[in-house]
């Protein structure tokens, strides 16, 4: 094990006995003090920012990339606004989960604590360094950064702002570390820090997940990746079929809780698909259907199996022509991602077979898959969408990155 | 990826999606049909036991060995017992976890789900066979067992008696299966099958634990290793240390919530260890004692670094002098397992300070630590005791083989 990262690891250990045991005023005093000074250091952060995509343009980077690469001073002021809404949150740390006594008198407590030591690794979107160790600090948590190199500029005076404010406030530095050395091996090490690192996150790409899941043994939580799907039955009502789906896949193509694929009941074709498909053309979309629903649909490209489990994260839908419900579900077992899934129908008993048999974090009965998201369900923001089932599941909110332990308060009790 | 622990794999999934609709009482039903089936046939489960201990013999295992894998009448009674008691726990499956009203009118339900298929890895005590399936066929899940080759007879009788009675109530026979090829590398495989294995339980020692851990891509749940510590404080209360410090090393030292290490208040040392270390030579301890501990007991043994990370599980206790709360929580930190730990206090600070600085699943004051156990804490029976942060820490029951899934009805409603 590398000297660097052990003494990482160790320096966030440090720092996360410390902070759990910081209070909410003072955390939330950071959190505002970490606000004052991005946007009071927007100028530096503008710069330094500049050499990441003066850097990244001599690359030949894509202009996407560089998009989510640049911060702008609106970009800067709305990071500010998300740590600030971090503040706003209620603190999860030392809520009593629930208590009761034991029949020999002893009074047992199931109490919220911080995780210990949490390990982000990302790519290049710069905010993310922010939002995640707000998050973190909010939660009582130290945190280990690791971004892709593409932002290092960006990041790195992104957390010197960061522990400068925080340290101001009485929180100690090792909270909040970047990891600087721009060495690939080092991700490896750290996600088997198991001494050090309670938990890794991995926040980006398909690649990247995997590559981390391959690697770790300390424990990784999942979020993220959504193919996810909206059945129209037999028994669909046209009107909530039509706004669901084009809501559902145009509202914000981009993200992970928006329709890939639409599901359509054969005997819904001739019904629906003809005006469905004109509103999502009307919105930009492109659709690609298999051979059944292109017989209603001239002119549209063919589907090939490769777009059933691609997440297109584009104004681009596939359409299946499915025979039932049966047909429906295990196509969603096949190619979903155990995301967000919605049926539309009229019928009560296709409606609870769809949400009993659906193995999704959120499954919907006539309603946008678009709603599966921490500030919509009311835990003031998230972390992130886990689509897997241990510990969390669904939209994720500071609460996920706590665990509990059980306080006996006894007299003298043996067994 | 071999054929073989795919097809596992895949059935398990098949029946997981089965299991996970299958109602309370034909499950119970099914359990109760397991029970009736091992008690007839106690004497074909003793002769498969017998294959097995005569080749254990002949190959010269010790006797502590030969003893866990020994099935008697006594035992598969006992055995068909646990299965009553688990059919007697309340189905987590099914359970409103929470449900609220989104401002649009939509109903949100977190509802209670299986975690679809388990892998429980084993070492030779052939009860948890049978007691394994029983606790996945109560939470809906499917199990793959992988026994120690060992016990490959017993675990194979009682696999095929358990499925030949639930198959009787209609419970797909896929819902238990044992992994009868006794290729090591199939361990490998069974914790990288992604698509089919939703969580893996190690049950055995830590080198079984860590090889879990270092191979897994699957979730893992940890269970169980216990270097559990009792700090007895300078403003120790004399009779409770004593009686929680013999309860705690001697009521059954062979398990995870006994404790291996007295941590001893330099101030208590000279008031309270000689009639301590009285106790438990009387109770047939063996002490094994740090310098300064020594002059208190002429004659006990010798400490050394070693003892302080054993998990003796025996009648052995180590003792460490410590010079005050600071350094016994250091120690804690350092050596154990975040099981459980105690202190024995009259010092409403050291109690709280204790209490709030310990990181561990349960945090004892002036109580055994030989309470951190499901049944003990009201959850009718348990898994295993979790000593990880991830999904579930501190005494398992049912409910941790669990997940949950957010179901939305709506009527028509979009963002």
């Amino acid at each position: 094990m590398d000297n660097y990262m052990l003494e990482i690891g160790k320096k966030a250990k440090e720092a996360s006995k410390i902070l759990a045991g910081i209070d909410t005023r003072t955390k939330n005093k950071a959190l505002m003090s970490v606000v004052d000074a991005l946007l009071e250091n927007s100028e530096l952060i503008k710069e330094e920012n500049e050499k990441d995509l003066k850097a990244a343009r001599e690359k030949g980077i894509s202009e996407s990339f560089i998009d989510r690469l640049t911060l702008t001073d609106e970009r800067i002021k709305s990071m500010a606004n998300g740590v600030w809404e971090i503040a706003s949150f209620s603190d999860p740390v030392g809520e009593i989960v629930k208590g009761f006594p034991h029949e020999n008198g002893m009074k047992i407590s199931e109490v919220r604590v911080p995780l210990g030591v949490l390990a982000m690794i990302y790519e290049s979107r710069p905010n993310v360094t922010v939002d995640a160790a707000a998050l973190a600090l909010k939660s009582g948590n130290a945190i280990i950064l690791r971004g892709g190199s593409d932002a290092s500029h960006s990041n790195g005076i992104l957390e010197k702002i960061f522990v400068d404010a925080i340290t101001k406030e009485g929180v100690p530095e090792g909270a909040v570390q970047l990891i600087k050395n721009p060495d690939r091996a080092l991700v490896n090490e750290l996600v088997r820090l198991n001494d050090y690192v309670d938990v890794a996150i991995p926040r980006g790409g398909v690649g990247l997940k995997k590559a981390i899941i391959a690697n770790a043994t300390v424990p990784v939580i999942e979020t993220g990746a959504g193919v996810c799907h909206l059945y129209i039955d037999s028994r669909a009502a046209i009107e909530k079929a039509l706004n669901i789906a084009i809501n559902a896949k145009t509202q914000r193509p981009g993200v992970c809780n928006a329709i890939e694929t639409l599901l359509i009941h054969e005997e819904s074709l001739g019904r629906i698909l003809p005006f469905l498909a004109e509103g999502l053309v009307a919105n930009g979309v492109e659709i690609r259907a298999d051979e059944e629903a292109l017989q209603f649909i001239p002119g549209a490209k063919a589907a090939v199996e490769e777009d059933w489990s691609t997440e297109y994260l584009s104004l681009v839908v596939s359409i299946k022509t499915v025979s039932g419900i049966a047909e429906a579900i295990r196509h969603i077992d096949k190619y979903g991602t155990k995301h967000s899934e919605a049926i539309v129908t009229e019928s009560y008993e296709m409606a609870e077979k769809f949400l009993n048999e659906v193995d999704a974090a959120a499954v919907y009965v006539n309603a946008s898959t678009r709603f599966t998201d921490g500030g919509e369900f009311g835990f003031g923001g998230e972390i992130g969408i886990s689509t897997q089932k241990l510990h969390a599941r669904g939209p994720m909110g500071v609460r996920a990155l706590t665990t509990t332990k059980y306080i006996i308060r006894g007299n003298g009790q043996i067994r």
